[in-house]
């Protein structure tokens, strides 16, 4: 008979998670195992809240398992390491994001690509190695195997920075990739939300003209006057899409709802790139010929490998790149994840484990 | 008042049109401008049937303007030149495919990319810089502005080569452009039609291992046989798609039918592009996560620029890359569009236009 989460580890610990697909979130025993010659084990300080966590708390998905720890928008402080850890010490800031392992041995892996091997295993809710269910940062401590851990940059603040993990490397990486960060480049910013804030910001850290796509007005005054956007276009009205026909080299698009293409791939340039980052779990409609009559290109990224996680928050500590976040304490959990069901958040949700997560 | 297409221009000419949307082709005279100082006349000797052709003919597409007399894949020997045209003389033998005109300004003409100009002129269907409709190559001769004029390669036999200016130029721009012509790599064709077997032919002159996927199974034998393909998937069978998940670097779709997406994106390797150069009339279903897991690609590409034209006729003749046709009297046209319907053609009609077309 399979052990009960709370004694099929040696290592006591608790968090909250979801019993249910309710969603509802309530105080969790579990356990963690023991720091691995190759582990580091961590005191989770702060965790930043995902869309994903919502979708998976209430198994929109349809594959959750429970219960369901989530998280992957951690910063914690060592506080143990294996005798083989060489990149960290006890008492060393650092962070883990979306992944804690992956097969290490394939084409993805062997060339600093692990988010794309296919045996990665999720930071939560993904089956660990040994068999037991991964549970994520909304728990007191967390054993994550080095080579899945980031060093967290000194200038970094780690009561702010923690959604870079997910948010951060998820837009940063498909700028780098499909080559949307060269200086002057017009780039497009679909949605404002999570990711999209954080992508105006890299792209415009990248030196590129940025313009904010959204369906609401209401959002224009505060992309450009406070995320930097160069300019706004209301993706709704017809007139102000037709006069932004053909200016973007490229686009991320971070929208998880349905929405039609075919105004955004109108907007890029020949040649010019549509790359979607949210995940509708509807196919969206594709027209053909305009991706023919200018060789545009749609693609799908996802996250990003370590070592390019690395170079982000490398990067966002060195061009002061934060996202803007609401600091809760984890009793505010539900009335967070209600809230962002409804985008009510200026833009992600950073719990603060240290001060607020106690065992019950 | 508009003048009659017989009246329009100075040069009489002839040739087979479509009168309206019933498709139906019969002989139709019109006339063509003078050579002007930096244009070439040609007589046309052969011209390959394109399925735009028969769309445009039957008005599928719903812009066509009658009398509509197709043609652009024609291969002709020069009866006249300007007198600044400094690229051929009389006598030599040419070709010209799917463009005669453009801004010759713009990023993309500057780019050799003339084929994605957004004022670019199509050989037929398209309104000329003078007002008058173009026409194309089932007539007896075309003057065309010599940029738009390719030269045929001595060894490249005029009676077969000629379908290389839109099928050949189709296939090859975006093996090229997207990186899919080094060695070794492993190259789908999806459909084997008159683009899919060019295809076929061009992949396996880069040196890459070619997969042939079709929904049917007696294509197989010509597919591996005839055609050169290393090896062929059943699209409609589950098993064979599961065992071909992952492998291909990148796929050109040919299929310009509604055609499910999701068993070709995974049939290709994280980061594959499928490149699609068939236009479905419909949009096709895009699912997103399978592109986002593994960073994959959708694109499309249309035919390819004048220079890059004269770079595959150079390479086809170097290599000898023909397309299989099946040469045909102009007064067969009705038929061969019927048959051409059905895909009843291995893999494209050639009209022998300089022996079957005479004045009526």
């Amino acid at each position: 008979m399979a052990k009960s989460p709370e004694t099929e580890h040696p290592l006591k610990a608790f968090g909250w998670g979801a019993r249910d697909t309710s969603g509802v979130f309530s105080p969790v025993k579990f356990s963690r195992r023991e720091t691995g010659e190759r582990d580091v084990q961590l005191k989770v300080l702060y965790c930043g809240i995902c869309h994903t966590d919502l979708h998976m708390a209430r198994n929109d998905w349809g594959f959750t398992q429970y219960p369901l720890i989530p998280g992957h928008e951690m910063v914690g402080e060592v506080t143990e390491i294996g005798s083989k850890v060489t990149k960290f010490k006890v008492g060393d800031k650092v962070g883990v994001g979306c992944l804690v392992g992956s097969c290490r041995q394939c084409d993805q892996c062997t060339n600093d690509l692990e988010n794309y091997c296919s045996n990665l295993i999720w930071t939560y809710g993904s089956v660990y190695t040994d068999g037991t269910l991964a549970h994520g940062g909304y728990s007191n401590f967390i054993v994550v195997d080095e080579h899945f851990v980031v060093r967290w940059p000194e200038n970094l603040p780690i009561e702010i920075g923690s959604p870079l993990l997910c948010a951060g490397i998820t837009t940063y990486s498909p700028l780098r990739y499909f080559g949307l960060d060269k200086p002057g480049m017009n780039i497009g910013v679909v949605g404002l939300g999570g990711l999209g804030h954080v992508a105006v910001k890299f792209a415009k850290a990248f030196g590129t003209k940025v313009t904010v796509i959204s369906t609401s007005i209401n959002k224009k005054k505060e992309a450009i006057e406070k995320l930097g956007a160069d300019s706004f276009l209301v993706s709704r009205d017809p007139e102000e899409m037709k006069a932004g026909a053909g200016t973007l080299d490229g686009i991320i698009d971070t929208v998880a709802a349905t929405h039609p293409l075919l105004p955004l791939i109108s907007l890029l340039k020949p040649h010019g790139k549509l790359v979607l980052v949210g995940a509708p779990d509807k196919p969206l409609e594709l027209p053909v010929f305009p991706l023919i009559s200018s060789k545009k290109i749609i693609a799908g990224s996802g996250i990003g490998g370590m070592k390019e996680t690395q170079e982000m928050l490398d990067f966002a500590a060195k061009h002061n790149i934060l996202p803007d976040v609401e600091i809760i304490p984890i009793d505010y959990v539900n009335t967070a994840m209600d809230r962002l069901a409804k985008s009510d958040v200026k833009y992600r949700f950073v719990i603060d484990i240290a001060k607020s997560l106690k065992a019950e």
